[in-house]
């Protein structure tokens, strides 16, 4: 790592924050419409951190580095610390009386579009407030999308990365202009909040309301204008399932979205990892709505929706509840808990093992088993019609062994700080997939992560951070051979 | 796999039945000195199921079959199914009124040597019954270490198994003569279970006392003859310091043992699991032992004696405790739950993950991490001195990714039972391990499996028979391939 490079992608984050300081904006303008005092906050937010950033702009323009996989990592994990910085400045300062410790924290469950919150009084906050923590998580939807489609890729060429298969949509069916394909990317992701918007506010929300939620739905963030979630509207079925179908296109991989909707193929609709992730949706939504119609005597089509709308938000790692599921049973509990690990597909807003890896892991092991018998056969691991290297194959069951590694040191961790086992061990978890509510009492879907210790509140935005950017490319600043000429 | 085979594995198996049926006379004539009634239902065990043994066996008798390794998974899995149901018969047939579920669990549970029980009230119980548990947790510990040895380095040959490692000790330092080595095998595992047994008694354990912990010592199996597990002599610290120091020794590999106690081979205690092991035992140790110090005020002595008795039951997957650790806070118990997967070394009688695996798991991240920058080098992975090649390392983390898979969905059917999830949880885990006690009040240190529903009762055998042959070596039973012709 040399000195060039560190002062470019310092630069390329000042210009970044310049542009988050210009949305701040857009919550200023509407505090002042709502006249909401708060536009202050906001309007002297943008103007402080614009001129810190544009102050940092100027001082480390210079030479463009050569761009190496290093410089690469080193400004994917400046953007999004600048992110939580920027996006945390304005939650500190507003008339709410929000402390450090917790503006970091909501700023960066926002750009990790975990979802977790520790405000409460949602309902009455300034509407900036509001829709300042939805536009953060839309830019963290985006960031992360983006990253997958045109960053990871990049840091392939020359050599196997941890994120080979994540780009493998893009390989296998170039586009002919990175331009056209940026354009297609976010007309696509806009188009579809819009939409999401219309049938929300066409399924009975309010427009201010239609307009957070499309935002955090599309990027499987889980964010609410409601302390009670989606729950505020659980007498309005039709924001459920409206609710449900967006998520589960936000945990669709986006190259594959592009090429349905752009180029209207069909066939692009027949990835197996996609397969995998409906397959495993579909296994727990009617599992557990059968359980809910047997057990608890409630009527089938509100255990199947109710059911559909929470699984859906956590397997997509959104994290909106409909209910506090932890009061189905231990059956539903268990399967939640489960269902925490999973995620959606590579390439998408969600987070979490994400389904490509568990198609991996099954080949392997299936793979293993053969071998077991006969010693001597060679066996492809087979993606769909491609066949996986054994690098990407070592790659996918390293990524899993080490994120339980990770888990287990950040329970260590968050128990030291004074939580029982069950909320450290499910508030780590639920950081590291991005998924947004825990188990218990706490961290649960019906509890807030305002009483958490300072301590917690400090760790687990760094699990969030490690869960997000996939473990192995924020880990790998903090070794020496980064730092080494 | 063919009928030959099939019928020479059954063969086998009814031989060793055989064995086994003599082996209860031990306890027949041990209730027969004390005067108990039972040791009609151990003489009459014997003769039932030495009369089916020998039928079997001599229905069966025939060529041997070619030596394959689908021969071998499925005797070594019919030898523990057999130990598993010949192990029940006395327990159900005795006067203590043990279901056959209770029954099996516990002969299961003997056997893996994973030592959580389902019977209350030990300390009244007839004193040939609790010699048969701790005899059948020695042998199953015999078992384990046999198939470490002498077993699975046979099923590396001629290709890579997911054992090699396990073998490679061996591998290494070949011995002259396998009977020699077999020898060296029985003479040191019963000497240092008479060590052991000596240093019980002189520490203040009567006789019997010391003769059954010696053998659930040695074999880390964890079965007390004792409600309160060794809590009973907590005012005894030389007590559970002996416990301590031999089920430490129980979780070293048995071919460095052999080595070091038969050879003198001081360079063998290099060996670098050995290190890891001792590493994470001592971390683990002193962490609790000084939060204990400050945050519950004890004595340090005091402290650190259960610390370090419990931290190595633990971890040695032997399954003793001296306390209640789940009432030492949340940091302790979070210590405890991550403690449960790591397990002792390849080749001795824990289970866990090993530490082994471990060693290389973090190799590889550090190599992953290594490459991530520059992505062309090609590193080595060490073990020691030794490389470990590249389907080895694919064996490590393909392990611990499956092991986590096979841990979810034992929760959600465990949880289906009705168990609160921190039970369902923790009761696979500890079945899977191999470790005993689990978290709750249920099956934690201070419950007793005893409450738990029958279809728990009966699942949980199978995940402790999964956790001792490694979870492949009982799956591939389960595969197509492994019964085609």
């Amino acid at each position: 790592m040399n000195r060039i490079a560190v002062r470019a992608a310092i630069h390329v984050a000042a210009v970044f924050a310049l542009y988050l300081s210009a949305a701040m904006l857009i919550p200023a303008a509407v505090d002042l419409y709502f006249g909401h005092d708060d536009w202050r906050v906001f309007a002297f937010s943008a103007l402080f951190m614009g001129g810190l950033a544009m102050a940092v702009a100027l001082a480390t323009q210079g030479r463009a580095p050569p761009v190496t996989t290093r410089f690469a990592f080193l400004l994917v994990n400046l953007l999004w610390v600048t992110m939580a910085i920027a996006g945390a400045v304005p939650l500190a300062a507003s008339s709410v009386g929000i402390s450090i410790a917790d503006a970091i924290f909501e700023s960066v469950s926002a750009i990790t579009t975990t979802g977790s919150t520790v405000l409460v009084g949602l309902d009455t906050m300034p509407p900036g407030l509001l829709l300042w923590r939805s536009i953060l998580q839309w830019f963290g939807g985006l960031g992360v999308i983006a990253l997958g489609l045109f960053v990871l890729p990049f840091l392939n060429v020359g050599g196997v990365s941890y994120f080979k298969i994540e780009s493998s949509d893009i390989e296998d069916r170039p586009f002919e202009r990175f331009s056209t394909y940026a354009v297609s990317f976010l007309a696509i992701y806009a188009g579809l909040t819009l939409a999401c918007a219309i049938s929300y506010a066409m399924a009975g929300m309010t427009g201010f309301d239609a307009l957070n939620h499309s935002m955090t739905t599309l990027a499987t963030g889980g964010f609410s204008t409601h302390d009670a979630s989606l729950g505020f509207y659980v007498d309005k079925p039709a924001v459920l399932w409206v609710g449900t179908l967006f998520m589960f296109i936000g945990g669709l991989p986006f190259s594959i979205l592009i090429l349905f909707l752009v180029r209207g193929r069909l066939d692009a609709l027949g990835d197996p990892q996609m397969r995998v992730f409906a397959g495993y949706c579909i296994v727990f939504i009617v599992g557990v709505a059968i359980y809910l119609r047997v057990n608890a005597d409630m009527p089938f089509l509100d255990a199947f929706t109710h059911s559909a709308f929470n699984f859906v938000s956590i397997i997509t790692t959104c994290g909106y509840a409909s209910a506090d599921y932890l009061q189905w049973g231990p059956f539903a509990v268990a399967c939640f808990f489960v269902a925490t690990f999973l995620g959606g597909c590579s390439g998408s807003t969600a987070g979490g093992i994400k389904a490509y890896r568990f198609l991996i892991l099954f080949e392997l092991m299936s793979n293993g088993l053969r071998r077991l018998v006969y010693p001597h056969t060679v066996l492809p691991v087979r993606y769909g019609d491609r066949t996986v290297d054994p690098d990407m194959q070592r790659a996918v069951v390293l990524f899993i062994s080490s994120f339980f590694v990770i888990w287990a040191i950040g329970t260590i961790l968050l128990a030291a700080t004074g939580l029982d086992l069950m909320t450290a061990m499910s508030s780590v978890l639920t950081a590291l997939t991005n998924v947004g509510p825990g188990l218990g009492d706490i961290v649960g879907p019906s509890g807030n992560f305002s009483t958490l210790p300072d301590a917690a509140k400090w760790l687990l935005p760094i699990w969030m951070l490690l869960g997000r950017l996939e473990i192995l490319a924020v880990l790998v600043i903090f070794t020496p051979t980064f730092w080494a000429r």
